[in-house]
C-alpha cells in the first residue's frame, strides 16, 4: 500500500519533462540499472558510457529533427558554448546509438569486432513534454548493440529475445509479454508484391505501418491508398498481418514459403527462419515471441530484423523494448569510409516502464531497500558502544545504519527505520550493555528478542 | 603493460573538456561506481539521483559564478529552453549538493530525517577546460551527505573518514593517503585571536589559507598581511599549522586546550575532540587522519568540520575527497523557511582519480572484465550447439559470449577473447561433439585441456 503512494510523480514546483520520483522509486531505478547490467554481462556485453554532448551537425545528419535537439550554451553570455577553434556547436545526445556510432568512428582502430556493449544513460529531447503520456525531455534508455566490422552474422539477432525474456521475467517479474518480430526485407518485398515499387512510396508505406496502432483500421487503409495501394489490397494486407501474427512463429515460415515467389520476400523469410530457429535454441518459449508483419519501426536505418515488445496487460505503454538490424551504423563518421559497421540492437525505455511496474505491483520498493540493520540510539552517552557494534556488523557483511541523533524517541527511530525499509533495529541501554545482551526488533514481525551480544552474528546469519 | 597503453585520454576529434576513455577504462569507471555504492550502502546511505537541470536562478544564488554555468537552449531557435509559463531559464547542475538541497526543499514533507543519501552523477562547468591539469567541463562527483531537520549530531562527522578509508583501501588499493581534518570555528577563532575581527576580512583570510598550497609560503604571508595580519604573525601562524599537522591527532586536543582561551577556538577544539574520538571508534588508524589547521575549503557555507584527502604519492592531484559540515543546506529553498537543514558530507572526484589509479597500477583493467567464458565458432554449421552450450553455462551463473561470426580464424577469435579479458575459450568441432568432449583454453596459462562435456561445470566450479 505505502509503495503505491510513493509512486506518484512529483509535480509541485517541478520542471515538466524532467521528472523526478520519490526517494523510494529513485532507489529502485538505480538498482534496476545494475540488475539489468548484470544480465547484459551474462551475454557478453560490456559496460560503455559516452559524454553528454555531440557535435550538433553529427546529430542533425543522423535523422532527428533539429527542433528536438537541445544545445549547450553559456548562461552568462546567452551564446552557444563552442569549444576549440572549429566553431562546432554542441547538442545533447537524443539517443545512445549515435554516440556509439561516433565513438566507433573515432576509435575503431583500437577496438576489436564484433563489439558488444551496453549503455544505460539518460537522453534528451527538446520536444513539448507530455508527462501524462510519458513523453519526457529527459529519460533513461538502456541499450545493447553488437556491431561488426564489415559484417555481422544473422544469428546474433536471435540472442536479443533471450535477453529480453531474461530481464522481463527475472527482474521485472512479468510473464504476459510478447516480442513481436518482423523483417524489413519481407515488408518491403510485400509492398513490391502489392504493386508499390517506388522507393519513396515504400518508405511512406513503412511509416504508415509503423503508425498502425495509433489510428483506426480504415484510416490505415485510406493512408495506404493515398500512396498507391488499392483499398481492396490494403484490406487484404491487414487481414494477412492478422493471420500471420496469430500463428505459432515456427509454423509461419513453411506457410509463407509456399505463398510467395518474390525474391526480397523470400530473403526476408530466410532471415526470419534463421532468427526464429536461433531464438528457440536460446531457450525462448514460443509464447514470448511471434512473427508480426505489422511491426515496421519508424526509423529509416533498419534493414533486416525488427523487434517490438508488448506488455499484454499494459498495451497503453506501447512498445517497451524495440530495436532491429541496420546495415551501417557509423557511415560518414568512420575513419575509413570503405568499411561498413552493421549491427543489431535493442533499447528499453526504463523511465516509463519502471514506475509503471512499481504501480502495478510487479516491482516492490521494499525489495530494493539497501540498509538491513539499524543500531538505535537510546542514550547518546553510549554512542561509542553503538558505533563499535555497528562497525562489527559491517565488517561481517551487513549494511548498518547507526542512528546518531540525540533525544529522538524510540518511536521516532522505529518510524524512521520503517520508512527506510530497515529489517532489524538493535536496542540497547545500560542494562543491556551490563548484561552483555541486545534487544533485536524484527520490523516485519514487530517482535523484539533479547539476544546475547556474542550470539548476534549467528542470529543474523540464521535469519538470512 | 597493455593496460597502461589503453589509459591514454583520447584527444583526436574529441571535444576538449568532455573527456572519454578507452572501453577498458570506461568499464573500470562504471564498475567502480557500483563498488563505491556498495560501501556507501554498508553505512546506511541510500541511492539518489536528480535531473540534469535546475532553475538557473537557484544555481546562481548558491554561490557559483554564473560564468561557470551552462544553460539549456533550443538548438533550432537559438533561444533558451523555457518550460511552462513562468519564464524560468534552465542551467546544468554544477555540483550534487544544490540539487539535493532543492529536492529536500520541495519534498521534506514526505521525507524522514536524518536523510543519508549517496549520489554519483556527472556535473557540468562552463569554464575553459584544461585537460592536462584535470579541469574538465563534464566530470563525475561521488557524494554522500547526511542531512538533519533542525539539527544533525556531531558524531556523524566521524563516520566519513571511516568510509573514505574503506573505499581507498578496499577499492582503490591505496594505503598512503591521509585525511586532513580541521574546523572552521577553530580557524575563525584563530584569526580573531590574531587580531582579525572583521567578518569580511576573516572570509578573505580563509580563502588565502585555502590556497596555501598553490603559492609560496612568502606569498601566503604577504596575502595575509594585505588583509591585516602582521608579517610576523603570519609566519607564526604557518609555523603553528606545521607543528599541529605533524602531531598525532589525538594528542593535539589537550595541547591546544592549554594554549588558547578564545571561546570560538575552544568550541572548535571541543568539536574536533568529539570527531576524532568517533573516528577512532569507527576503526580508522591514526596514520590515515590528522588535524591540519591549514585545511579551510574555499566554499562559504562550511561552518564546522572540514575534510581534504591527500594521496601522499600523488600530491599533484590535490585533494581527491573533500567536504565538511554546513549549518543550513536548504535555506531559501525550504517550504518552511523557519526550519534549518544542517548536514555534513564529502565528495570524491572520480573523473581524475580513477584514470590516475589505473595509470599508476593501483587499479587493473583486467580485474574489471565482465565476460569470463567464450564459446568459439569453429564451424558455423554447429552454431546451434554453440548456442546451447553457452545457454547452459549462463544458466549456471557464468558470463558467456558466443562468438558467432563465420569464417573468422581461431587466431582472431583468441585475440578477440584476450582483448576482452575473457579467461576461458571453449573450442569444439565435429570430432569433439562426436566424442562428447570440449577443448578449454585457459587464456592466462595458454594451456588447452580436453574435458568431457558432462564434466564442464565441475571444471569451472573448481577453477573459481
Amino acid at each position: 500500500m505505502s509503495n503505491q503512494m510513493t509512486t506518484d510523480i512529483f509535480a509541485s514546483n517541478d520542471i515538466a519533462g524532467f521528472i523526478e520520483h520519490s526517494v523510494e522509486v529513485m532507489a529502485v531505478m538505480e538498482k534496476i540499472k545494475i540488475k539489468i547490467s548484470e544480465i547484459y554481462e551474462k551475454y557478453g556485453f560490456q559496460p560503455f558510457a559516452t559524454r553528454l554532448v555531440e557535435d550538433a551537425d553529427v546529430l542533425s545528419q543522423k535523422g532527428i529533427d533539429s527542433k528536438e535537439l537541445f544545445s549547450l550554451n553559456f548562461l552568462s553570455r546567452g551564446t552557444e558554448y563552442i569549444p576549440g577553434e572549429d566553431r562546432r556547436i554542441l547538442a545533447l545526445r537524443f539517443d545512445l546509438t549515435v554516440p556509439l556510432a561516433r565513438y566507433i568512428g573515432q576509435h575503431s582502430n583500437v577496438m576489436k569486432f564484433p563489439f558488444k556493449r551496453y549503455q544505460i544513460q539518460k537522453v534528451y529531447r527538446a520536444e513539448h513534454a507530455k508527462v501524462a503520456t510519458g513523453r519526457y525531455n529527459e529519460f533513461y534508455q538502456s541499450d545493447i548493440d553488437v556491431i561488426g566490422q564489415g559484417s555481422i552474422d544473422l544469428t546474433h539477432d536471435s540472442e536479443f529475445p533471450a535477453i529480453i525474456c531474461d530481464i522481463f521475467q527475472n527482474i521485472f517479474n512479468l510473464e504476459r509479454f510478447v516480442i513481436r518480430i518482423s523483417n524489413r526485407k519481407f515488408l518491403e518485398g510485400l509492398f513490391r508484391e502489392y504493386g508499390v515499387n517506388d522507393v519513396t512510396l515504400i518508405k511512406q508505406c513503412i511509416k504508415i505501418i509503423d503508425d498502425i496502432e495509433k489510428v483506426s483500421e480504415q484510416e490505415t487503409i485510406d493512408r495506404l491508398h493515398s500512396v498507391g495501394l488499392d483499398m481492396e489490397k490494403g484490406r487484404e494486407l491487414l487481414d494477412f498481418f492478422r493471420e500471420i501474427s496469430s500463428m505459432n512463429p515456427m509454423k509461419t515460415i513453411p506457410y509463407l514459403r509456399g505463398k510467395f515467389s518474390n525474391s526480397l520476400i523470400l530473403q526476408g523469410i530466410d532471415e526470419l527462419e534463421t532468427v526464429f530457429e536461433g531464438i528457440g535454441m536460446n531457450g525462448v518459449s514460443t509464447s514470448h515471441f511471434k512473427f508480426d508483419p505489422s511491426i515496421a519501426r519508424g526509423l529509416d536505418y533498419y534493414t533486416g530484423t525488427v523487434y517490438e515488445t508488448l506488455l499484454l496487460d499494459y498495451p497503453e505503454l506501447g512498445s517497451v523494448c524495440s530495436g532491429g538490424r541496420y546495415e551501417d551504423l557509423v557511415g560518414t563518421l568512420a575513419r575509413n569510409k570503405n568499411i561498413k559497421y552493421p549491427g543489431v540492437g535493442i533499447s528499453i525505455g526504463l523511465s516509463r516502464l519502471v514506475p509503471t511496474l512499481i504501480m502495478k505491483g510487479h516491482l516492490s520498493c521494499d525489495d530494493y531497500k539497501t540498509t538491513s540493520i539499524m543500531v538505535s540510539c537510546q542514550d547518546k552517552k553510549f554512542i561509542n558502544k553503538y558505533i563499535a557494534l555497528g562497525s562489527m556488523l559491517r565488517r561481517n557483511g551487513h549494511n548498518v545504519e547507526i542512528f546518531q541523533q540525540r533525544n529522538k524517541k524510540l518511536a521516532y527511530q522505529l518510524e524512521y527505520a520503517e520508512k527506510k525499509g530497515i529489517r532489524y533495529v538493535l536496542i540497547a541501554n545500560s542494562y543491556e550493555f551490563d548484561e552483555g545482551k541486545i534487544n533485536v526488533r524484527n520490523m516485519i514481525t514487530k517482535e523484539t528478542t533479547s539476544i546475547a551480544l556474542s550470539e548476534l552474528l549467528t542470529y543474523f546469519a540464521s535469519m538470512n
